[in-house]
């Protein structure tokens, strides 16, 4: 099996930057292809997305590929959820242990972070405003268009499509025989809002949460800037199904957009002194999940981060599952001594299923964050679930810390939701636990909960 | 809302000939496109496609289209399973009550015929040799590529998209925003192969049943044709798993074919003198399950037939559903008194379900096919079925017989088999139930379960 030599990077997003880097330090020659200018030239991309969070995964594989150092100056570490109720009252539910965050940054600081570290290898080109045309997959090689409307031919030893949800690479993929696809949209879209700076540049909310207001069918969230501002999101239905149930379709006049604020979320309302202007300016976007089978084809096409596996964005985890393909295909690289086609095949074979997982584990996470954290039952569950975690650290871990604080395949924190829902279900069934949950007497009464579904407490 | 006028089909395969002669009825101007030469002119297409089954469904749209009277000459009647066990022998299941049976039919034979019928019909048109080449779904208007390479764009008041699993009119709403998609290949694929007719013209095996060789992960059928002869399908994997299980791969060499039949099939290769020159000439191809959403595009687009919904042919139903998905849409128009915007409406709506019900009801009886029929409880499973049928006529139906011998909603059906498969994991559990199945106090045993499960027996 020879060793590959020249690899072409499609998309020079957040999880192909990163690939490149990988791919550098592994000595390969590595061109990078992206259909827009380079933003390091144009200013950091804005409105588009929404803001990130960075957490374990993607910090563990941005150490493992040099870049860890840099990170804390363009990240404000969350240590939980802001919890904002309908009266305007908030409670704070800390995500895990002690000193425990994940970090909030901005998708165009850290894609600007990325391309510097990979530019400084000799081995990586970038070329910027080309636009991936057509691939030949068999062959390796990809057409690339460049602005000017003139084709030409790249050949490369593997071709790597990191071109994101609506990925070009995998649509000629989808084309072959037995290509497993799915897209699946949800009902609700996007909107993207600004919560501004203070004049001194301080935060008029507080700095270290994200902030959540849970409205049952759709939500409000509000992520901390370096620059003292919040990126926040409206997550809504498009269509509404029920007369008193909002929608993006009735948001359609300025009274209409101030009167859903001022009920739904009135203490956000006195930050957001451009809400109308900037509600009708930035575009509503939609939700997808994308699923498909296989990612590689043979030793000369693969994909990785969106472009095979793209997931709603309510655990905070796509671009951290995309951090983590890289960091474990250049693990794989390792163990195989650089044989691609043995690395792809375990990249395939290991990674798809945690692709699954954390596309389910997502979407389950809509509703505890815009229904479930609004219940007291589930709130009392996440205090018995961090005392289990303190009480028990060896033996019981709560599935959004197994998501967020570990690297264990997300196949098996899927696996451990399932189990965890049952024990939990049986829980708060206890006598009394709302009063007793803090006590000997409760701790009893759930650690044989715990011991009779198996857990080693 | 204006009545439409001219409607445009693209596909003039069962189910796109089948919905022109129902609009044709009704006196549009329709004007069906296909890629292919006219296969009247032609001879009918061979060695693609599965033997059809057409039962209740399709015969029932057929009637309503006014074509029913024409289908018992080119059908013959099947009125059970032939099960073929490894040592030779065989077992004969009935699929029904006295009389039911299903038909097995060429898909060439009935596609002419519905292309005759069509033809008769002064407002509907034929267009041969046009390769569907763009859609604009808003317009109602596709571009076709006539044999010469030629372009020419045709407009109408609505498209449909008749044309199949690998649909370029659904390939054309995929790109809309908000389309839900997933196609899904199964591990096994298909080859055809023939038993001949004796030198005669009679049938060498029993000629009013399906056979079914039935052998855990794969399995060998024969339907009837009226020339004596019967078109056989082999499922197989592509690739085995394990040293133990075959698989097209495998098949490599006359001697593999040879020795794979004669140990797995071995009352079938005296039949078939042709085997191993038929094995290696005909092409080994794929199932696909295909899943969308919307049906339609506003009230200028739709699908119908296999293009909304690709199935598995193991519960012999994807033609009866494309046709049942024709009679329902005329229903509707009916209903909706030729305003075509609610009877599209009322079409996605309701057929979709039922689309997504038959697509999980044929993957399930794959299973019932290839492994279940060979189990001895399985079988007994079936015969308190029926007996419970015969009993119970108006409160209890196998579900295989609400598929295959009503037009029950499929996705009432789907509902029934969870319901049944509850019931009889019960009912084969009771004491002595295979001794005393078909006695009185088996009887009074069975009813008690059925009724704690909610049936009026």
């Amino acid at each position: 099996m020879s060793k590959h030599q020249t690899i072409t990077i499609v998309g020079g997003g957040l999880v192909g930057s990163l690939c490149a880097i990988f791919l550098g330090n592994r000595d390969y020659d590595v061109h990078l292809f992206d259909r827009r200018r380079d933003m390091r030239l144009t200013g950091a991309e804005r409105g588009r997305s929404i803001n990130l969070a960075l957490s374990h995964r993607g910090l563990r594989a941005l150490e493992a590929a040099g870049v860890g150092a840099h990170i804390e100056t363009i990240g404000i570490p969350m240590r939980g959820r802001m919890i904002h109720n309908t009266d305007g009252g908030t409670v704070f539910q800390p995500y895990g242990k002690e000193g425990e965050a994940i970090y909030s940054v901005s998708r165009g600081g850290l894609n600007e972070l990325l391309l510097n570290v990979a530019d400084r290898h000799p081995h990586v080109h970038f070329h910027f405003e080309e636009r991936c045309h057509d691939v030949n997959l068999d062959a390796a090689s990809a057409v690339f268009m460049r602005s000017d409307g003139t084709l030409h031919e790249v050949k490369a030893d593997c071709l790597i499509g990191a071109d994101g949800a609506y990925s070009a690479v995998r649509g000629v993929m989808q084309k072959q025989g037995r290509f497993n696809y799915e897209q699946f949209y949800l009902d609700h879209g996007y909107k993207e809002l600004t919560i501004p700076a203070a004049p001194d540049g301080s935060w008029v909310v507080e700095k270290n949460a994200l902030h959540i207001w849970p409205r049952g069918r759709y939500m409000f969230i509000a992520l901390p800037n370096t620059d003292g501002s919040f990126t926040c999101t409206l997550f809504l239905p498009f269509k509404s199904n029920r007369a008193d149930e909002p929608s993006f379709e009735d948001l359609d006049s300025e009274e209409a957009v101030m009167q859903f604020f001022r009920s739904s979320f009135p203490d956000a309302v006195p930050c957001m002194p451009n809400l109308v202007e900037e509600f009708f300016a930035n575009p509503t976007s939609s939700l997808v999940t994308v699923r498909c089978s296989p990612w590689i084809h043979h030793d000369s096409a693969m994909l990785i981060g969106d472009a095979a596996h793209a997931i709603v964005p309510f655990y905070g985890q796509g671009m951290n599952a995309g951090f983590e393909d890289c960091r474990i295909f250049d693990e794989l690289l390792t163990k195989h001594d650089d044989h691609w086609l043995e690395a792809m095949q375990e990249y395939n074979t290991v990674r798809k299923p945690n692709g699954d997982a954390i596309a389910r584990l997502a979407m389950q996470n809509f509703v505890e964050m815009s229904e479930r954290v609004a219940d007291p039952m589930f709130l009392l569950r996440k205090k018995i679930e961090q005392r289990c975690q303190s009480l028990y650290p060896s033996a019981f871990q709560p599935v959004y810390s197994m998501v967020t604080f570990s690297h264990i395949p997300y196949s098996e924190a899927l696996k451990e939701m399932e189990r965890q829902d049952a024990v939990f279900e049986r829980v708060l069934r206890l006598e009394s636990i709302r009063e007793r949950w803090n006590t000997p007497e409760g701790d009893a009464a759930v650690q044989a909960v715990l011991i009779s579904a198996g857990y080693a407490v």
